[in-house]
């Protein structure tokens, strides 16, 4: 039986699944699957220092190539409620357009992949589903133990795609093949704390971290490659917080941020600053170099036949090959792009994590249609 | 009548005469130096954003060389009393140790120099004393303006003695001939905020502080002159305070201080200053350069024949010439030095400014016969 994606994602969005609470999303999303006849695993991560996040693993088809479609069911917060047209959480119809929050980043995109699917035959080839309830905060019990846990149990994938909102203006004029990855670091020189008037007693911590600062800051990582632009390294703070004109201090901190591209990835990242950071003479002062928190991979999925049918699928449908983007910040397609290529496609994106986020619904049937067109093309295609 | 100095130390330890409550210690001087045939002028001076401040001046004497003591009754806190072995204001004699607060710094210089008054003939030369009750603290409404008051009203000099401890173990050990200046000063560079991820669309200073930062202190100011060490510049504090990640900083700043010899002025350092920072590429920021306070500006007296007289009465009193040292934090002598030439003679200093701070009586006497054997040497020479 043929689901409606209006319909479901209506549904989807009167569930109220602000992360990490799934209020009913992923419960509709498993009755949904399994009546179209996926298996469905429930998975619950937790730890880490997160929050516990439920998750959905779904898997239909039992031969044939193999695809993924990732994304997820939380939203972010609807914010001030005044500046709402409508209740946030109660799907409201206009001219054409459907309101609520979650319609463009994701739902519409999970609605129209569930569509898709229930539009195929059964043993098509093999469909799966990873959908977690937190992309939008921590991630850490979501997407990419999510992805792990498959691949470690045998649900591999020949492809992916993510269906989040990666178009600008109309459905299928851009997918998302990458995405630049992001890495934060922080730098602590300590010297001899002393007065002014005695500096042979004292070492001054500071000429070695601006030094060190015009090292991360003076030499580009590199000139940008063919799909990202160059790497780029800033010093967002230095700080030492000495209140007193006649103390040398014992120590000052410098903290940087890189956005990244494929040439790099967090190992040759911190191989680079510590090679900068080490060309400086540290004048027997003690340099601490310091990961901050868990940088982003950057990727670029290689530009295989399956990208090449879905520009072609899309093309056929709106008339115009998608731009092929790395812009933006970072998705859960990092975590994916560890096991095998992955893009993003999805519906139009400025409307999401604002204000009367919404959607054309001719957008919407337009995208389940490519999705649709693109697994009868995948499916129909032999093994890269 | 000769005074004695120890009776004379004892009451005026009893005045409790912390900045800025001269707590009778002028009212006490005015008297004494009264009944030894002293013209004695109270001067208040307030304003400049600080507190007001009682000052005294006297004179004796209508010809011949013209000799300036310069002193000052205010003492700093006794801090923690618990640490005193008895009450910092009750004067207490053990072990041929005078215990008090203000004993070194420096009510003893006070007594001794006018016991030495006393002891000589009311037409020796022309006696002038400047004594004020702001010098461990603002230091704006005291000696500053008082000499500045006297030069003014025909009170000039030919040589000047400030009583300040200048001793590290025996009275006459060293005099102090000058004092290094200090100049504190801040830099602030000023970009356009912005995101991380869009570099283009914002400038941030921090590349440029860093490399001001380098322009400051990489260079020397100089290699020392025979009586200073070299001036030396160091960067105290940076600061940004910018705790996002991803967030390009609008502005950082740096303070420095320079402490520094008889080559510089305040002018001269600023104009080297603004020279360094001025070097470095600006890359369309904005750059403020700002003096801090008021520098204190250094002095080295010019060694002539008076300090040689000095030299030589120590010799004879103590069998050792005195060093002539230029260390030391700052003290009201650079005020003095604008007018003509000045040493720092007084007492043993380490114990100023600490719980049971005092001096050797011995020691007392023995500078009370200096500054007598000086003066009658000092009167006795020709103009120079
Ligand atoms: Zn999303
Ligand atoms: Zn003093």
């Amino acid at each position: 039986m043929a689901i409606d994606p209006q319909a479901l994602l209506e549904r989807l969005i009167a569930c109220p699944s602000v992360t990490p609470q799934e209020a009913g999303a992923l419960d509709l999303l498993e009755r949904e699957l399994s009546a179209s006849g996926f298996a469905v695993t429930r998975l619950r991560f937790e730890g880490d220092n997160s929050y516990p996040v439920d998750n959905l693993f779904a898997t239909r088809g039992k031969t044939g190539r193999r695809l993924l479609f990732a994304g997820h069911t939380d939203v972010v917060p609807p914010g001030d409620r005044a500046h709402w047209t409508s209740d946030p959480f109660i799907p409201r119809v206009a001219e054409g357009r459907l309101y609520g929050r979650g319609a463009a980043d994701m739902k519409s995109g999970i609605a129209a992949f569930i569509a898709a699917c229930s539009a195929l035959p059964q043993d098509a080839g093999i469909i799966q589903l990873a959908i977690t309830n937190d992309e939008e905060a921590d991630a850490i019990n979501g997407t990419d133990k999510l992805v792990g846990w498959m691949v470690e149990n045998g649900h591999g994938f020949d492809f992916a795609i993510v269906g989040e909102p990666s178009s600008t203006e109309i459905v299928g004029d851009s997918i998302k093949i990458g995405r630049r990855g992001s890495f934060s670091g922080k730098l602590t020189v300590t010297g001899t704390q002393g007065h002014v008037a005695y500096p042979h007693k004292a070492n001054n911590p500071l000429p070695v971290l601006a030094a060190m600062a015009t090292a991360l800051s003076s030499e580009r990582l590199d000139a940008g490659t063919e799909h990202f632009p160059a790497s780029n390294l800033e010093i967002t703070t230095i700080d030492v917080g000495n209140p007193v004109s006649n103390v040398i201090p014992m120590s000052g901190t410098l903290r940087f941020n890189i956005r990244y591209n494929d040439l790099w990835t967090p190992e040759t990242l911190g191989d680079w600053v510590r090679e900068r950071i080490g060309a400086v003479a540290a004048n027997q002062t003690q340099v601490l170099f310091e990961v901050s928190g868990v940088p982003s991979r950057a990727f670029l999925s290689p530009l295989g036949a399956d990208i090449e049918t879905l520009s072609a699928v899309i093309a056929a449908r709106t008339g115009k090959a998608p731009d092929y983007s790395t812009g933006g910040g970072t998705s859960d397609a990092r975590f994916i792009a560890q096991y095998g290529p992955v893009v993003e496609c999805g519906l139009v994106g400025p409307s999401m994590h604002k204000a009367d986020e919404h959607i054309a619904l001719e957008d919407l049937h337009s995208l389940t249609a490519i999705y649709t067109d693109f697994m009868r093309a995948f499916f129909a295609g032999g093994a890269k």
